[in-house]
């Protein structure tokens, strides 16, 4: 349970406010690459901690990220003609280059031409294999980029999808490292649970694991602890990483893997990253598609919608724009019949089934009501991060865990059973760190 | 005319508001059983004096009416799995009973296991011929369900049908007790109004009735007198019981009945339940449908769509949901072409001529700018009991009227010609005293 | 830029803000003549500064304009019978007039009846050549109408047009008296933009006008100065006049002419009348139709959507209800293939340009953030205008501009090559005072 004066500070994302500020020291996921196909192509919007932004891709190739209103009279920049390193609004042709510039005033003449006393809002940007990020904070030199392994892997080991949840960030982030809905909320009846493997048979026979957290400089480490044999427990251990991202434990052997990145648009909408990556090797030869392979078969054997297995609109293009064809207005494709009979919770994807929970606790969650036990030590842990960051830059200009120390996200979550007698936290740190090249090996 | 202060006061149904805690002193319509078809069933959304609640047929066949959010981290339970006794929270497995008990804690271990203090917000229901009732009021020991004669015939002897109006319930109300625009809104032209009775033939031929009032335990009796011979009135005396209760005069011999509910579901929003009911014998054997039997003529003669004549959606469920298809979007299918040649207001559905009056009020009337006249010495007598019942609670914990009077509710309205010398209350009153199994005589 | 107390000032238009009541001092186009077509026929709902509106023609063919709400319990009048002098609520029979008397109270008895006291709003209307005009403000005795070229010629001289922009009405004003823009946001490549004329020429070959401005008794001249030849300058010259029109500057030899009124319905939504007229000849023989044609051209090659060319919703009536097929939900059908190679803008239609832009600075622009330089000159000065002609009329009661002046709006705009040595305001003098009878001679 939170104050309102806690929960407001902690969910709300604006320019000025302590969060927002927080949330301003660390490169953001802006848009993948794909977003800005061509040289000169079309200009994209960006929403990001309720700002209103273009992206486009200027004619050396790289992006820029401005604001999307023209310096000028406001007019939207998404109509802009993007061309000859520059994006040119098309009310009265002012043109503005990645910096933010204003390179050309054609409408004034000579005499009355003030191009250079005119600035965009402008973010910096950088790519690296696929993704482009933004820093909207106050450094005149920037970090480097976090060494997130999904985005230091080379493109073709990763896949990305991006959806729009109808909700504030902070309770999507709370589904993520919260191990304890799995066992529930993601639950299979029968036989498609038990051919999951051996991870998901520690828990479906053990849904009430143990939840220990232990700091680290750049957030939290979860361990979900359950019992595997009479000596030995099985951990499920969970890297936070400030200030929104998470990695799914991994599976077997050689596993591809996953994580999400929930990326706050405005305090009431989120732009939820999705992403399975390969360690060693390309994507498409993993075993990453079993979901949604049991999905469709659940699609055919009830006849439903094929939309219902969560297609996705592939870009942030007008239209259907990242919107989820499952949402709150068809109450996200809910069926009660497969609830009796195959899912716990019958909704058929999996992501949507968390989007239902998340979206369908408020727009931004009353925090004042809640009631939390055990099973939520994560979600406690990391909300104090996240207040306590946000005060100390507030209070005393520090800045927030991890913003300055990129490498140390190169780390993995971790799926192992250890001896009972062992420190979770000492036994499992040689698999969280990565050694590149090397394959995963989890339970 | 009433001051903003007073008709805020009237209009406004959340807790902890003066009206709102009035109508909490009473048994409430929630839901036909209908909408809970089989124990273990679906659950169901139901929105009531700005409540957000879920109601759920337990495994006894108990209806179960408890917050949507769940305690824990405020998960809608309307994706609940309903099983067991109980209703569970897909995202935890959390489960609870219609007392609101938290029966199962299953991912929180044995020993931080807290289910005993947890309770979600829950409303006493009862179940009677077909109608799910709540109870929102402070009494352990609520009083015994109204003894209104619609929920105590057999249930094959009544019709229920809901719609949801997008205005607030007083406006809704005052359109039932307003007896002066029958005359007007639902009039036909020509033949067709003839054809509906002796009634209507008093109604058509003196469109001013004079009105009186008189004050019950329940309500008020609202008598509309009109010229019917040189030495006797037609009396059309309209029950309104406390709190949103009419029934509509009968009509003919042996007729069936009618009446409504405005039930409100939050300031802005009422669910109206048309009632239509035979003292004696199933409702499907009567003449009823003249009304519908008229629209179709219409339909046909005038080639229009026949949603047009008010089909409405069934049941609760996503979709449609009690929402008419005639509308402020469609201008409730206003056909100006019959309003010139057949009926005075041109929308072709009494119910909807009702609703698009009441609507385009606004969604909260502003009193502050209407002009009543003695055709609406109803409407002001009604009010005056609704504030001072809100005040008298307020100021001194009165219990509103009929609030503990449930068999004060046995009552009928009443369609009559008498003597001009007697007095219409005293005439009345035999009629309107229902003897169950005895059919009503009405003109 | 403006103070946000300024930007205020200048975009409220309800009742009692300083610039709501400086537009009620002027006559103010209401609706076409033909969306009243029939006496007696059906009313028209309208929004007018705010205030919702019902017009009818009353058996007399006299225009009334009253509020929408009915003074007896506020039913809206949009549902009313308009028959025998008056438009009679269907809810209980109220008839108004168009001076807002009320006529009939047909529900209440003689006795009781009170429909002298009972008022409804009502604004004066006058009708000339096709437009119904209406006046909202304080004098008993208003003016007479403005005497606007395009509404003194006969209608079959005229072509009016109408559609509803989602923006605040000074910025649609502003990009009507934006000389600057029609350089880029209108800009055609190659062969098509010579095809347009010697204007379009000097237009084309000087993006950088030089602006002078002047005021006038009824509002603004706008001088738009290029250089033509070594000793000439092509004067492209604007006419504003209080509150809210514009004229194009003619282009050729007797052509047709253009012009706008964007008439505010509330704070956020602006009723943009767009007129084409002929000063000596029927408006269907001219060439005013040469845009379209090109337009169509496109729609061919590209294989658009042809509502892509902006067919509009003929009427007022409910559905299309003038809101333009291409809006902001779809990008205003931006297709920026056409962008790259056929127009600067990449929107297809000339009027959905000027609309893109205007609505894309947000409902209210926000003035605070612009960089005006000197291509806005007359933007700084109109606005000049306004905010004193509000100020005066709140501090001392000072007429605003031209609102008692009706015969000073009989000018024209005027395009014009003249020497430079030449003073600009008097050398069109002559050119701009209407001769009627007389074609025009532009460039």
């Amino acid at each position: 349970m939170l104050t309102a004066e806690d929960n407001n500070l902690l969910c709300r994302v604006g320019r000025g406010t302590p969060m927002g500020e927080a949330l301003r020291q660390y490169w953001l996921p802006c848009l993948p690459s794909a977003e800005l196909t061509d040289r000169d192509g079309e200009p994209v919007r960006v929403r990001l901690l309720g700002e209103d932004l273009i992206a486009f891709r200027d004619s050396d190739g790289k992006a820029g990220l401005i604001q999307n209103a023209c310096p000028h009279r406001g007019a939207s920049l998404f109509f802009g003609r993007n061309e000859e390193a520059g994006l040119r609004c098309v009310y009265h042709g002012w043109k503005f280059d990645i910096s933010g510039a204003c390179v050309d005033m054609p409408n004034e003449p000579a005499e009355s031409n003030f191009k250079h006393k005119i600035k965009a809002a402008a973010y910096p940007t950088r790519e690296r294999n696929g993704v482009i990020w933004a820093y909207m904070g106050p450094l005149a030199e920037p970090p480097e980029l976090p060494f997130l392994e999904w985005n230091l892997v080379p493109e073709n080991q990763v896949q990305i999808s991006i959806r729009y949840q109808e909700c504030n960030w902070v309770q999507a982030v709370e589904g993520g490292i919260d191990s304890s809905h799995v066992s529930f909320l993601h639950r299979w009846f029968g036989d498609e649970a038990n051919a999951r493997g051996e991870g998901n048979m520690y828990r479906a026979k053990d849904s009430q694991p143990r939840f220990e957290v232990a700091d680290t400089s750049y957030g939290v480490l979860i361990g979900a602890c359950r019992d595997a044999s009479d000596d030995s427990y099985y951990w499920r251990i969970t890297q936070f990483l400030m200030p929104f991202y998470t990695m799914i434990p991994p599976q077997g052997a050689d596993p591809a893997v996953g994580g999400h990145a929930w990326v706050p648009m405005d305090d009431e909408t989120t732009a939820t990253w999705t992403i399975g990556w390969h360690p060693t090797r390309p994507i498409v030869e993993t075993n990453r598609n079993r979901n949604l392979n049991q999905t469709m078969d659940l699609v055919r054997e009830y006849n439903l919608d094929p939309n219902v297995a969560g297609v996705l609109p592939k870009t942030s293009k007008a239209g259907g724009a990242w919107r989820p064809v499952a949402n709150p207005r068809n109450d996200y494709m809910l069926n009660q019949e497969i609830q009796r009979t195959k899912l716990f919770c019958g909704i058929v994807v999996g992501r949507t089934q968390d989007q239902a929970m998340q979206e369908s606790m408020g727009p931004i969650y009353d925090r004042t009501k809640e009631h939390l036990g055990a099973s939520d030590t994560a979600i406690i842990r990391v909300r104090r991060r996240w207040i306590s960051a946000a005060k100390a830059l507030k209070d005393d200009g520090t800045p927030p865990p991890g913003a300055l120390e990129p490498e140390a996200y190169h780390v993995r979550s971790v799926s192992q059973v250890f001896k009972r007698n062992v420190i979770w936290t000492e036994a499992a740190r040689a698999l969280w760190q990565i050694k590149p090249g090397v394959p995963i090996h989890a339970v």
